[in-house]
């Protein structure tokens, strides 16, 4: 048999972990720099947890968990339909919001709020695989639960600028208010249409002004209430003019004012922290997908020639009643999630892990080995090696050609390796060979160990 | 509704994160002083990669996942029994050996062998769940391939020993030999009953002398065979005389004989390491329950008074011909399980964690908050001591009493409050309170960034 792996999942041989974990260490720092602590939660969730949380589409995207035992009697389905409730109580992870919105609802007694935590797990969604969209993925989140203060969002993006700053990535940082596009439908004439327009106005990148038009009139919207929001559309220019341009637009919507107000006082907290952000633009017609968003919202994409992905690669924003769902009304909450798939991917189509010359986390040395009585004699040095805290290792096999142990060297990326024959056994002074430029050396072990140790 | 998780599952919190993540930290150092490099293989493998490969127990243990997009139909299930293989291809990680041996034979022509590789990943197991045993837990794998040298062997004596000793766990190495056993087998006149020997002795620990000598005979030994392994039972004394002993009763078995070398051999290389290890026991009635193991096997035991746990907290061994099964045979490996979620137990029984006084990776300062003024000041503070590297936050909210922000940072394991009022912004001497003693000093920013980048 031929082994494969499910589509959509993919193995993460060690240069991919390198790099992977140089992203998600990178993003943990900057997360543990401004006070976020670390949880983690199971993978399967009970259905009941995750069930109508993700929209009618996102219900359909859920994996399901057989429970365990289940031998499917012919008795339950004969006659009847069989249901997979019969079937599935449990289900994977699909987000990692909802897993910790019920985390802070069974935990509410031992956290002390506001409750700062980062998370960073994978989560799995049964949606068609293509190029950057896995069946499993990791998200990299972080959210501020239990304040009110917009220092948050200031803070968010703060961190979302040093994050992808440390990456080398150039990005353009989104935001917008759920609260300016309550204040667009009501000034339309529209209130009640708030979800329809947010879920038309969220696709304008993928399908364009005029499609999106299109829904709107199809969701029951007037003609002229679409009109009205031409100039939206054609809204231009810095944060300011836009600021303006919506002061006049919104006049008349108290909601559409609080969100402009919102978004100033986060402007405000900014300067206070000394930091302009210039690759922060107000866009008015983001939307995000997500329904439980009431304030700010963010996004980030990829702002960068060497790059071809078009999608987002951060997403967040403000939630007033995440945890209702749970029973635990009225906290109100600001989040991110880094997709960090999406940035491996976008690291590797511009060439950044080799700029970054990241250090493989290898052997600094390998020990060749010559035969019975030279691999004798290495072990003791190995161990003074690693006793010195030098990650080192010795070909185990002394069948080995020379040849073969030098490769092995060379894949694996090891850069120094040191010769022990009849000679170094007796005077007691090591070869030791640069692997980047074949130049060779004899020096004792103490020196060996001293430049390795640089 | 009141949330909860599936049985067998846990959250896990800030500060057993902290404490997790030091267990795994230490882990990974050491692989990583002896040169292995990590990888990671999907939650989700194919059924038919999973199973048949954990015997007909592990099977029904596997965790399946429902097709997606499945309809159970009434058409299929009408006049015959629905199958599992219906409705499930897909299983859960159930251990990291198995997907480890089918990303080998995936990743045949990019790896350099030997391949040394770690892993750390959670596995699930429908298991009963009862106190130290979980449905979801994390295994921590290295292993060897592609090499029969029996240094690999000495090595991971070694890793035991100096990962255990870094945790502070004094414990028992147990080493055996699949070979010793399979001699004992044929000694006694039973080669063709070696399993059921293996699977019998196994439960030694369980079920006693008495009780696993009743299921050698209803196995179908002959009481004579079973009398001839006695002195099994009885062997006592140190590593020297039990191989002294083996030795004899051995002497017509080439198998046992060979095995017996063989674990001469490893001694012969720790010796060669210059290490010797204490706490290292020959036990003849060690017998894994894996099929696999064709060589040295290993397992650890806790030996400390202060912990209750008898199970064990590591597993191992060598293996001939592991990836076989998926297509790639006779490539010999060996390798190593730590048991993290069974060692974090008995950390927390022994009270090690605080003995150990791991730095919670938590703010080092907070700022309290009195105002929008103090608070439009801090932030700039804020903003250096990031810039300076020190993990700092701000209590968000100015409304709080004092008391409030000063029982958040003594929850939170913050170290030290800055407090800033009208005096301190007009001085720029900020007061810092030490949350541990109570005293609270004046210093300029740059003298509590010096502070506290010791």
């Amino acid at each position: 048999m031929k082994p494969s792996i499910p589509k959509g999942t993919r193995d993460f041989s060690p240069s991919e972990m390198v790099r992977r974990n140089f992203i998600f260490n990178t993003i943990k720092k900057v997360y543990e720099r401004y006070g976020f602590v670390q949880i983690e939660t199971p993978a399967m969730e009970n259905l009941s947890t995750l069930e109508g949380k993700y929209g009618e589409e996102g219900d359909k995207l859920l994996f399901r968990i057989l429970n365990s035992g289940e031998v499917v009697q012919d008795s339950k389905s004969k006659g009847e339909n069989l249901k997979i409730s019969d079937l599935a109580e449990k289900g994977l992870r699909y987000d990692l919001t909802v897993p910790f919105a019920r985390y802070v609802v069974m935990h509410q007694n031992e956290i002390s709020f506001p409750f700062k935590r980062y998370q960073m797990q994978p989560v799995w969604r049964a949606d068609r695989p293509q190029k950057g969209r896995y069946r499993e993925f990791y998200q990299c989140d972080a959210d501020v639960i239990g304040s009110t203060s917009l220092i948050s969002e200031a803070e968010f993006l703060l961190i979302i600028q040093e994050v992808f700053s440390s990456l080398q990535i150039d990005v353009a940082i989104k935001i917008n208010n759920r609260k300016i596009l309550a204040g667009i439908a009501e000034v339309i004439g529209h209130a009640d249409k708030i979800i329809d327009i947010t879920v038309a106005i969220d696709k304008l990148d993928k399908i364009g002004e005029q499609k999106v038009k299109e829904e709107l009139l199809a969701k029951g919207l007037s003609p002229d209430a679409v009109n009205k929001m031409q100039p939206l559309f054609e809204s231009r220019g810095d944060f300011e003019t836009k600021l303006n341009f919506l002061k006049t637009f919104l006049a008349e919507s108290s909601i559409g004012l609080k969100g402009i107000e919102e978004t100033e006082n986060v402007i405000s907290y900014l300067n206070a922290f000394g930091k302009q952000l210039k690759n922060l633009e107000l866009d008015i017609t983001l939307a995000r997908g997500l329904n439980y968003y009431t304030g700010s919202i963010f996004e980030v994409k990829v702002n960068d020639s060497r790059s071809t992905f078009s999608g987002s690669v951060l997403g967040g924003g403000r939630y007033d009643d995440l945890t209702g769902i749970f029973g635990l009304p009225n906290v109100s909450g600001v989040g991110i999630s880094f997709g960090i798939d999406r940035i491996y991917d976008v690291m590797l189509e511009m060439n950044l892990f080799d700029q970054l010359k990241l250090s493989e986390t290898t052997s600094q040395v390998l020990l060749a080995n010559f035969g019975r009585e030279e691999e004798q004699f290495s072990l003791k040095i190995l161990n003074e090696l690693r006793q010195a805290g030098i990650n080192a290792e010795i070909f185990p096999e002394y069948s080995a050609k020379m040849k073969k142990q030098m490769s092995y060297a060379d894949s694996k990326k090891i850069p120094f390796v040191v010769l022990i024959g009849k000679d170094e056994m007796q005077s007691g002074s090591l070869t030791i060979k640069d692997m980047a430029t074949g130049q060779q050396e004899k020096l004792t072990l103490s020196k060996i160990i001293s430049k390795l140790s640089k």
